[in-house]
């Protein structure tokens, strides 16, 4: 089995969703089971931690895992009260941080997100930082304890795809941590294109919750983030300048 | 169902193959069984006309829709003259019409295809016509009898993807007959790329053919084009320049 | 000297611009004396021959090259009567092929250009045929006499860039004769891509005259077009995988 | 005049240029001379201090702005040591900061960076920057006192092209201060396109010194540069989905 391994978890579906932005939640449930989806990210802010049965998590399957994020925090101070405030909610022990505080295009914030991921860490979390690409930051979450690294493919919520890809490519193949790209990603061919080229995952959330069908939406990334992952592991072929003929154009009708 | 109806066939899995370039030809029945393709490409002068048992179709299963091409052929009259000994042989009524006098770039000579297009439909072929991307040449081959029209997405055997897309996604819009991206397809996020754009069909030969693992690569390929396809279905949301918090940039601990 | 040779003429500046579309035709004067473009596109339909006080040509320098363009035509036939119309109002022996009959991409058709193209070339016409990049269509226009070949980058007036680059790329190296782009291009990185990709000249309408400022807009242009051809010339370096220092990452202060 | 002022100078010529692996150093000034290129970096290292008759600096211009560099260094203390180095030489007070720890990729640090331009800047550096696109990082910067911001396009001396546009955009939007593409740059039309977006000027080497004939190749750089600027004043038109015929479609031969 191709299973991804993060904390103390084995992931069959490298397909994550986010849980905001969805027109109607009460489809949450039936877009996880039909597609097989495990792991999902809920904004702790959008949950009303006193009352379970009025806030999104109610429409989080019980088998799903759970990974609450920071989002709303400005500093890493902010984020690791979320995160604690998560856990003992019983939200368990997983946290993506977000540490935000770029109001335009909400780009998160590297050195605070290392920070937070240092004390989360040390505190036994399973910390999944949401970071802008970059390899040193991307070593120093490595160092800090992190269990996977999130970068962006594109600004959160823009649907503009992997314009990040060249740095990213770059974490994959010098990082040893899974990389799962978070933000940016509009379209099933992208994710799958992050996948190809060896990322350990994706997260999707704005491309599926405004989509006409957010259903069939998620139906098709799910199918999209396993088509590429299969590509990769399959090394595909080289590309050439050239078309090479299969046979040679002599008509076989003189033959 | 989403079916593709093409002639008199009902097709479920929008992947079409080609039968060229297999390092062990014997794998591509198992190719299809697993992955569910219906669609296979065969070169007829690949094929010995008189043995069965010694030529490629051997290994093609029973229930495939076979689509014989014209490979080879130099000019309308070849083609024309390489799809009857297909249909005489037994080969069915579909014929996949390739006509290339270009030695270098093996590029498809429209003008010729229209012709045998126009020969053969008459002559209740079911003409799927391999071409270069031009809307007045799809034209003349829907006038022509075509029962879809094949662009290509790059120089066949390049494995470069789709270049030809601000064409092809013309052809998509202004013609009425299924558009199936033929040639040049490299890696599944190019395949759902195109179906996302909504293609009908996308035909991968050599990116199968030449993978580390054709098996593997084949069902890639096969996950990518019903994602494709279902994000089509889906109705993608909106690309934006800018990002949009899906809550508040107000922090939720102050609450 | 780097010239341009085509038909009876030496030209210096690669940039070739069109006359529609400018919200004040009297800029095209200045424009082209302050750039040195020499080589000017008119579509006859927009001149009165009549009175050539009244039309677009009395803004046009004297020295200029001029290109009438057959504009409007649907047919070989219609192509062929402007242009004929066009000689023998004094317009010159210069013509651009234009034959247009889809009213949404206003792509041109490539066999009713290449009839025209064959007639007008036996009359003694230098012509210049605008058309949908295809390597057959290329090569029979050089067969029917044409001066150069004048592909598009995209559909005319859009400013979407070299789109069609991969197959422009082909054509360049296949044909004998200079590949002019034509259409489509919005940015003077795009015509400079062009010519760097060894492109003859680059035709330039919308882009400079729906600009908020045309004439510098017009030296933009003028500039990039140098700059791309100074660059084919120069030969590029590779494009490799891996920085490589320029110098040992050994520090110098130890030394 | 549209010139940049970085510091206490007005710069005329935006291309800014490297001085590493040219094979005949003997070039530069040459090169300087007849583009206009004023701005020049040279690697402290490279640099025999005692000597200058026996060093790259003789084949500056005397009248070039020198921007030493802090090529070598690991740390914010190396870089700090060759910048005061660099000045108490006689090499003025502009210092591009280069912190550089990854051996693959040649990546900055940013962290580092930041931390010597805040010492610098308070010696009375005219502080420049090498860094990873970051909008956080390139905030810090500014705080720290940085006179630009030096983004790369893609990593040093790949000539891989401005992969970093969509961060470097943001950059363009959000900074007040100049930002200027530093490495990666591979061809004019990309140095271009840098300028179209709105940066401020373009530092090239590897694509230079490693062109076929590197004086033309820094003619080229400098016209596109200068191009891509133009272009930017102008003002592009908008860019459209479908062609818009520029007069109606109704042949005039009618009329």
């Amino acid at each position: 089995m191709d299973n991804l391994r993060i904390g103390d978890k084995e992931i069959r579906n490298r397909l994550f969703i986010g849980s905001g932005k969805f027109a109607d939640e009460g489809i949450i449930q039936d877009l996880m089971t039909e597609t097989g989806v495990e792991v999902v990210t809920v904004a702790l802010r959008r949950v009303d931690l006193q009352n379970r049965q009025q806030n999104v998590l109610r429409h989080i399957p019980p088998e799903a895992i759970l990974m609450p994020n920071t989002s709303g925090a400005r500093t890493a101070e902010e984020a690791v009260r979320i995160a604690r405030l998560a856990r003992a909610s019983g939200c368990g022990n997983w946290i993506k941080i977000e540490v935000i505080s770029d109001n335009k295009y909400l780009l998160p914030d590297n050195n605070e997100t290392i920070k937070a991921t240092e004390v989360l860490a040390a505190e036994g979390f399973v910390v999944l930082p949401y970071m802008h690409p970059d390899l040193y930051a991307a070593k120093a979450l490595e160092k800090a304890g992190a269990a996977a690294i999130m970068p962006l493919g594109a600004p959160i919520g823009t649907n503009r795809g992997l314009k990040t890809k060249e740095i990213v490519r770059i974490l994959i193949e010098e990082c040893s941590l899974p990389i799962i790209v978070d933000a940016g990603i509009g379209k099933p061919s992208e994710a799958a294109e992050a996948m190809e080229m060896g990322a350990a995952a994706v997260l999707v959330n704005t491309a599926i919750a405004t989509a006409g069908d957010p259903l069939i939406m998620a139906k098709a990334f799910s199918q999209a983030v396993q088509a590429g992952r299969l590509a990769y592991l399959a090394q595909p072929g080289q590309t050439v300048e050239y078309a090479r003929a299969s046979s040679p154009l002599t008509g076989f009708l003189q033959d």
